[in-house]
């Protein structure tokens, strides 16, 4: 019989990955829920058409195929556009409605540096409102979940804004095809350096004009920068509500002390508004582990209804890979030994653990004791419960600390002496 | 353009059914967690080969198709085989292997009577021991789930298992082909009746062995029938030991009042030995809750290693029906309203009532008042704060109780008063 695989391209999560994972969710589950966000969910599988048309050339990634029925059925490739169906299908939702989001999407890219075929994401979107609140909201939220997270000073926010970037191209005469080719080179600003950017910028513009851009993005991204740009955007309608609303939103979210960094672009075919993205400060290879913005057009494109949103996205397994190595919601947890003859004792006894709220896992493996204290190392058990012959005779239980070897004894009548003693020596 | 809209077969979970279902799995795996198991998670897709052969005529329900790599991919149609493949693929877990995993499965059935072809399972199993204390902790186990969801009072768990009802047809005479027809039978009695089920039997079986069977069936399910079973099926070596297995089990896990009810077949492809199902008493229509049991040879036949097995599995829709209506894991929540030209001061005053510990929603979907009050009526908040001209004049806040209309105002400063004076009208 041939061996059972794990289809390539994709991971299981084993318990101690699955704990970090559900860590990263359940805070920033709670945070959406302070923030008055609610949970949603959606289907893995929606009809093909609702996706495709969506993506461009990634459209190619989408796991598409015909179901028994002859319906086209496509896996789902983000939870934006299974929002944006939820939003015009059910009249009652409320408005503005934010929703948050938790589960797997399914991408059939070449699984290569740690990428894979199905990942996690974690989204909160705001739907049907223009209010710069929404938007700076979405930014202290990203704040208050990387702190909960345990990442409190490692991470920065940067902050883009579409329309500003665009008058600011415009300003400088670039329009048209060459703001495109523009803001395709600065997205790869990153990846590439400042001078080959600046080479390949001049292949499309004069060489005087990139140095003016240049000389903008690699202002300090602060106070003066949006002073500088209000100057230079003044004759722009668009362009001075651009920087007036990107202005608003800094303002407002100060506390979470965003830079703003015009070199961000990210989705050049979605986003309309502000951009932004969460990078940490020691670790910018990584990428970013939190990235969104407002996209007042995807959901009109989608939907056909006006529908202005922004959003946020989480990159949990990133996130899960900058999480302190201590940050697991791993509850304390006791194994009770079975002794031969003694199994109904160590059953009970492990309820009566239970019963006083301690986790108690019965070692019902192996009759060896020494296989028993090799699960509860398996499971990272910080105590052994034994009670056998021994024991009974001395009318004592022996917990035994799993780290030391240290062997304590315990009165086992009554009951609550015995919690009690018990939860002193664990806490 | 076309409305988009959700595939036929499948489902949304908005924001309160969302929160109920979530409540169940919180829930479930906190019991879970508290008898030791550990979480896991699988990938949607498997290689098609590891789902085929497995689900007799059902395998037509499995969604399969072919991915651009030309590989044979299906969705999972339970979370069995692919623990199977886990317990096989990591040599380093635990043994006993003791998870929970809780997620969607597909299968392509026929969408009616509330049936949907993506559903949640909740399930725990324990992989790699034949012990009684692994059988009897599932049974433990999900009347601690049912108590935590609120339905204390309200269940009934059944108690079956093959080995003795195997023994028991043996002992009757009904071996073969007709036991195998038998037991389909009786799988059907809840559905067909008793009249219908003996003259569906009697085509098979002569009238006088199926009353004998029936008088069996129909004893109370408790020690004596465990007592008449020992003395009828004394002659047979395994039969003995079936029942002794059962009454093991039924004896550790006499705090949950489990009914033994030998027309519990279930599963007759997989199940060796204990068989149970939970039922509500009083809507047994809903039919089984939670169902499980041991099968030590599936996972053989999967993996192609003996690797005894038992579990359970929740009825994770069923049990969400059940719940009392308060059974819903939403928190209060305030809606912070936002007159226009206070939209600072409102979003300044949100992050304070957030520091706080208090869920807080800005409601800035509309700049009028009414629109944000029927916005709080929609996210079923409890008060909406409002700050505006008159506030600010009097340096107030004033709150909104939404379900009295009583408006009540608290001094905006110091903070610490606002909060206290704050949460004691919220309490």
């Amino acid at each position: 019989m041939e061996k059972p695989r794990l289809l390539q391209g994709f991971r299981d999560y084993l318990p101690h990955a699955m704990r970090r994972r559900r860590f990263v969710i359940e805070q920033a589950s709670a945070i959406y829920e302070r923030y008055g966000f609610e949970p949603l969910d959606t289907p893995a599988l929606e009809y093909a058409d609702l996706l495709t048309g969506k993506y461009g050339e990634d459209e190619k990634l989408i796991y598409q195929f015909e179901d028994r029925g002859g319906r086209k059925v496509a896996l789902r490739y983000d939870l934006t556009v299974p929002l944006a169906r939820v939003a015009t299908t059910y009249p009652d939702l409320p408005n503005p409605f934010k929703r948050y989001q938790a589960g797997p999407v399914w991408r059939a890219d070449s699984p290569q540096r740690g990428r894979f075929r199905e990942f996690m994401q974690c989204d909160a979107d705001t739907v049907g409102t223009e209010s710069p609140l929404a938007d700076a909201e979405m930014i202290c939220m990203i704040a208050d979940i990387c702190d909960a997270l345990g990442l409190a000073g490692q991470y920065e926010i940067r902050l883009s804004h579409r329309g500003v970037f665009s008058a600011l191209l415009a300003s400088l005469g670039i329009s048209g095809e060459k703001a495109t080719v523009t803001m395709r080179l600065i997205d790869k600003l990153a990846k590439l350096g400042q001078k080959e950017t600046r080479a390949a910028l001049q292949q499309t513009i004069d060489a005087k004009t990139v140095s003016q851009l240049f000389e903008i993005l690699n202002m300090p991204g602060d106070e003066s920068l949006l002073n500088h740009l209000t100057e230079q955007l003044a004759s722009q309608k668009s362009g001075q509500e651009a920087v007036s609303n990107l202005a608003e939103i800094y303002a407002l979210c100060q506390r979470c002390d965003p830079v703003i960094d015009l070199s961000i672009v990210r989705g050049l075919e979605y986003y309309t508004g502000i951009v932004y993205e969460v990078i940490l400060k020691n670790d910018a290879a990584v990428g970013s582990i939190a990235a969104g913005g407002r996209y007042d057009s995807l959901m009109h494109d989608l939907a056909g209804t006006v529908m202005p949103a922004v959003g946020i996205s989480l990159g949990v397994d990133r996130l899960i890979a900058a999480l302190p190595a201590s940050a697991d919601d791993q509850g304390d947890i006791v194994v009770v030994a079975v002794f031969a003859g003694y199994e109904k004792e160590a059953f009970d006894l492990s309820e009566e653990l239970r019963r006083a709220g301690i986790n108690a896992a019965l070692a019902f493996g192996s009759p060896k004791i020494g296989k028993q204290l090799q699960y509860a190392d398996a499971i990272g058990a910080r105590s052994v419960v034994l009670y056998g012959e021994n024991e009974a005779a001395k009318g004592i239980i022996l917990v035994r600390d799993m780290k030391t070897g240290t062997q304590t004894e315990i009165t086992k009548e009554p009951s609550d002496e015995l919690i009690a003693a018990l939860q002193k020596l664990l806490h």
